[in-house]
C-alpha cells in the first residue's frame, strides 16, 4: 500500500473563539501520527460559543464554509471539533474526503474501552443533545450517564475552580456509573485530558484526539463517505 | 375557560420559494378554526428548495430569523413547514408558544389511524433523514416504509405527471407495506392531500394541515414548551 | 375545505361513575372548537372506577356498547376517556371516525413540549400498565417517569389533601425526572389541569383535552381509522 | 421437595365453541405428566371465535367468570388457550397460582429452538396484535416472520384445503424467515402440530402443549404471580 | 401422544467443582417429574468457579466435551447449569436435543411470573454478563435490577454470613426494583431458593430447577434445536 | 505528547491456518504507521477455520494463551483477527494495553462513512453470529444487510470463483440494502480489500486493517480497558 503522502487534516472548531481554536489545533497536532499536517480553523462569523441548539444551528453555514473552503485547499479530511457534532452530515455531503465529529469519535472510541463511559460535560442544557447523539450512534447502551459542570464553554479557561470541578463530576461519575472510561463533553475540556486521566487511573477520551486519529487512519485506509445517494454532492444553488 | 381571543399562527416555509408558501398557507388556513388568523412566510435568503443536509443546515437561520421576529410581532405559535422539520428545537428555544414541525405532526397524527402509515416523499436522498425523524419521534415501528418518487420538490408543480407518479407511489407503498394511512413527505404535496385520499381510499395526512392543527389545540389549551433547562432563551450572542 | 357541520363527539368514560362523567364532559367541552358539540357518557354497567387489569377488561363490554350505539347516533368521533386506554383498539373496528384515547393523546401531545414529560398518576398498581403504554406509543424515551399519589380515584373528589398530594407529587417528578411538562395519569384529575399548571409553572397536559381536541382535528382534517385489515369492521357475531 | 399431589390446571379456552375445546383439552391431556388432571372448559357467553380486537374485548369477562370459578374449586393453575392472550394480565390478579397464555408460551419456548421463528397463524387481521405480542415478551427479535393462511377459525376443522394450505404456509415461512422452528398462531391448530413437524422436518411449537407443560412445570417449582403491587388481588367491586 | 420412556437428561457444570455438581444435580432431581433421570457432571479439566470472561472461555472446551461424550451415551437433553450459559450455542450445534442454559431459562420462567424480576448473583464482576444475556434473550424490560452479593462462587458453602448476605441483598432487590421474584445469578445458589422464596413471600428462581424442566418438557413435546443452518452440526476438524 | 516509541502490536489469528495468519500480518502492516511494528501470529493448537460456534469456542483458549504470552513479551495492544471476535472480553481482562477485534473495528469504522453498510461474510450459518454482533456493538441499525457468499473459509485461496463470487455479492448488497460501504466479514478476504473497492466504486472495510490502525491510534492516546471492575485481571486458576 503506497501511503498518502503529506496528508492534510483541516479541524474547524464551529465557534469563533480563536483562543479556544489554537488550543484545539494544539491537542489534534499532538496526537496526528508522522507526516500528517493538522490545520485548525474557525469560521469568520457565528457564535462564540455553542451552548443552544440555536447557537449549533447558526454556526454550521460558517462551517460549511470552511469545508467548501477546504475542498478547494485540498484536505484530505475533516475534523468538526464541537461535541454537538454540528453540520456533520451536511459536511459529508460537500467534501470528497472523510468527515468526523469529535462527539462520535469520543463515543465509538470508548466503546473499545470496556461495558461503558461516561460523559462529562459543561452545562446542563447540552445534556439532551448529547443524549440524542447516544441514540444517532447506536452507544445509547454504553453511554452509562452524562454529567454536567455547570461551567460555560467560554469558562473553561478562566475559571479558577474549573478544573477542580470537572475532577470532582469525573469522579462522581465514574462511582455513580460504573463507568470504565470518561469522556469529555466539550472540545474546550482537550487539553484536560491526560491530566484528568492521570488523577483519575482511568482512560478520559478527548473527542478532538479521537477524531483526528480517526480521520488520519480514514484517509490511511482510503475510506471515505458513500457518495451514491444521501451524500452526493448536493444541487448547487444560489440562495435567492 | 376562556379562550385565546384572535390567536395568530405563523407558518413558516423555510425556503425561499414564494408560490411554495402561498400554497403552504392556502393549506393551513383551509384546517384552521375559527377565529384563527394564520400567516405564512419564507426567509428572504436561503435555499430555494430543501433537497439535502445543505440545503437543510442553510434554511435554518433564515427560519429562526422568522422566528424572532414573529415574537416581536405576536405571534401565539408556529409551524415548521418542511418535512425534515429543519430547525425545530432552536425555534422551540427561541419561541415563548409552540412550535409544530410539519413531520412529526404527520406522523404522530397517523399514529392515531391505526397500526402504520407510509411515507411518500419526493427525492431518494431525503429518505434517510426521514427515517432518522422516525426514531427521534418514536414511530419508527408505526412508519412501515419510507418511498421515494424520484421528483424534485421544485418539479411537483410543473412536472405532469408528478400526479400519476405520486399516487402510483402511494398505491404502491400501501400494498407493500400493509399500512392503514400514507403520510405526504413533502410540504410541496399539501395540496394533493384531498384527491389523494379520494383516489386510495385511505387517510392521507398532509403535515401542513395536521401541524397547523396542532398549534391551534396546544394554545387553546395552553400548552407550550417547558423553558426550564434545555428549551430556556437561549444567550444572546453577538455573532463576532 | 368544507368543514365538518355540526361536528359531535362522544367522549365515553368507560367507568360508571356519573359524577366523573360530568366532570369530563365539561373538561372536554371547555377546550372544544365553536361548533363542535361534546356529550359525555358512561356504559350502564361496569366497574365505579378502573383501578386494575381486572376492571379494565370488564369495563370494555360497556364501552364498545356505547360505540355502537354512537355510531348509530351518528357522531364523528369519540373519546376513550381512561389513562388505560382501555378497549381502544376494539372501538376502532366498530367505528367509521377517529377513536382517541386519552392516554395516547397525552403523551403525544406531551412529546411537542420539549425533550420528556412525568405522567403523575393515582395509585401503584396502575404504573405498570401506564409504562406498557408508553412503549405501545412509541413515547418510552420521551416519558421520563411515571409516579404514584397513592390516592384511590374515587377518593380525588372526596380526600381533603388530595390537591397538595398531588401537587407535590408533580414537583417531585419535575426535579427528578427534569421534565418539560407534566401528563395528568387519570380523567379523574382533568379538572385540575390549570391550577395545577398556574402553581407548578409548567405545562400540564390533561388527556381528556387533548384527546378532545384531537379528535375535532382529526374529524376537520377528515382523517380516520384505516379499514382494509386489522381495523375494519369485525365479524358480526350473536355471543352463543 | 414434596411434589404437588393431583395437581389440577384448568385449560380456558376464551371462545364458546365447545368442540374446539375438547381438542386443546385432549392435546393438553396428551403433554401432562402422570398425575396432572387437566380440565378444559369455555365460558357460557361469549364470542364463538376470536379474529378481532373486538372478539377479543367480548371474551375476556366469560373468561374471568372462569378463572373466578376456577379459585373457588381449587385449581393450581390456569392456561388461557387463544392465541391472542386475552385477559392474561387480568387472570393473573385474580389467581393464586400461575396463569400462562398460549402465545406467551410458545414464543418464548421456540426461543429454546435457535435463532428466531416463523408464526403461522389464520387470518391477516390478527397478524398485527401478534406482533404486539413479540414486543410485549420481547421476543421482536427471535420472531422472524408471522404468515397469515386466511383460514377463519372456525373453518380449520371444516375446509378441505385447510391442511395443505396451512403445510404450504409453514413452508413458506421457513424458506422466506430461515426460521428454525414454526410456532402456531391459533389454539385451534393445536392438533395439527405432530403431523405438520413429521412432514416439515422442523420442530412446530403448539401453544396449548407449551402453556400446559409450562403451569405444570410452575406448579412443580412452586413458582407463582408476584402479589405484592400490579398483580395483587383487584379491589372487589360491584358492577353498578 | 407417546411419551419418552426413561428419558435421559444431562446437567452439566462447566466448572470443575465437585461438591458443587452433587448440589445442582440434587436440585436437578427435585424436580424432574417422574421417570426422568436426570445426571449431573462435570468437566475434568478447567476452572474451579467461572467468575470472568477468561473463566467462562476456558470452561467451555470441557463443557462440549460432556456433550459430545452425552451423545454417544443416548441422553435426550442437556442442562448447562452455569449461570452465564457458556458454550450455549456450541453445545446446541453438537446435540440432537435440546439444551437449554440456566440463565436463559430461569429469565424466561420469572417472565411469567409478573412485571419484572430482580436477579441477585455473587460478584460484580459478573453483572455486565449477565445484563447482556438479558439483551440477548429480549428480557431486558422485565429485568428491573442486577445485584451483586459479594460472595464468590466457591465461599457460597463456607462463608458463615453467606445466608445473611443473600436475604438481605434480595430484600433490598424486591425494594428497590418493585419486582415480582428473585432470579439466582448462580448455580452455586440452587439450595437456597425454597428457603429464600419462604423468607422473602414472593417467588424465587432457580435456573437449574427452570432449565431442568425445561429440557424436560421439551423432550416431552418433541421439540429441539433448528439443524437447517446456523445449529446444523459443525464440520468436524482436526485441531491441528 | 510523548509518543510511544517503537510500539509493538501483536495481532493474533484465532484458527491455525499458517498462510492465513501471513496474509492478514501483510495487510496489518500495510496500514500501520511508521515505527509501528506488527506481528501476525496464530494458536499452536485449535480449529483450522472458524465456521461455526464450536469452532469459535474451541479456538479461544488457544487465543487467550497468546495474549498471555504476550503480556510477557510486552505488547502494548492486540487485534483478534476474526470476524466472529471470539474470546475479546476475556482478552481484555488479560491485557493491560487495548484490545480490538476486527468485527467491532470494521462495522465503527464503517458508521463514520454514511447511513449504513453492508457485512459480505464467507458461509451462511455465520450470518446469524454477525448479527447478534451488531446488536452488542450498537450497529444494528447502520448494518443494512449482511450477505453470505457460500464459500468456505479455506477456500477463498482456492476456488477460482471466489473473487467473482464475492465481487458479485457486494454488488448485489449494494443494490438491495441501499449501503454506503461494504464490510468484509472474514479475516480471509483482508487482500481483497482495494481490489474490491476499485471494482464497486465505494469504500470497502476490511477489520484486519480498522482493527490494526484502531489499537495503534488508542495506545497513542494512551487509552485502555477501565480495569476497575469486569475487566480487572481475572482470578488466577490451576485448571484442577
Amino acid at each position: 500500500m503506497t501511503f498518502v503522502t503529506g496528508m492534510r487534516i483541516k479541524v474547524i472548531n464551529p465557534n469563533t473563539t480563536a483562543s479556544m481554536t489554537a488550543m484545539i489545533g494544539k491537542c489534534a497536532r499532538a496526537v496526528a501520527g508522522p507526516g500528517v499536517t493538522v490545520d485548525a480553523v474557525n469560521p469568520r462569523q457565528g457564535p462564540a460559543a455553542i451552548e443552544s441548539h440555536t447557537d449549533d444551528a447558526l454556526a454550521v453555514p460558517g462551517l460549511l464554509e470552511e469545508v467548501a473552503r477546504g475542498e478547494a485547499e485540498g484536505y484530505d479530511g475533516y475534523v468538526v471539533a464541537c461535541f454537538g457534532d454540528p453540520g456533520l452530515k451536511a459536511a459529508r455531503e460537500l467534501a470528497r474526503g472523510p468527515v468526523v465529529g469529535i462527539a462520535e469519535a469520543a463515543m465509538r472510541t470508548a466503546s473499545y474501552l470496556g461495558r461503558g463511559f461516561s460523559v462529562v460535560t459543561t452545562i446542563a442544557r447540552t445534556v439532551g443533545h448529547a443524549r440524542d447523539l447516544t441514540f444517532a450512534y447506536g452507544v445509547e447502551r454504553q453511554c452509562l450517564g452524562i454529567h454536567a459542570c455547570d461551567i460555560p464553554v467560554l469558562d473553561l479557561d478562566t475559571d479558577p475552580n474549573a478544573w477542580t470541578t470537572i475532577l470532582r463530576t469525573c469522579e462522581k461519575a465514574l462511582t455513580r456509573d460504573h463507568s470504565d472510561a470518561i469522556v469529555l463533553g466539550c472540545a474546550g475540556m482537550a487539553d484536560l485530558c491526560h491530566d484528568l486521566s492521570a488523577n483519575l487511573g482511568v482512560s478520559v477520551v478527548d473527542g478532538v484526539a479521537a477524531a483526528t486519529t480517526t480521520v488520519e487512519t480514514l484517509v490511511r485506509m482510503r475510506l471515505t463517505t458513500g457518495k451514491l445517494t444521501e451524500f452526493a454532492q448536493p444541487p448547487a444553488r444560489g440562495l435567492s
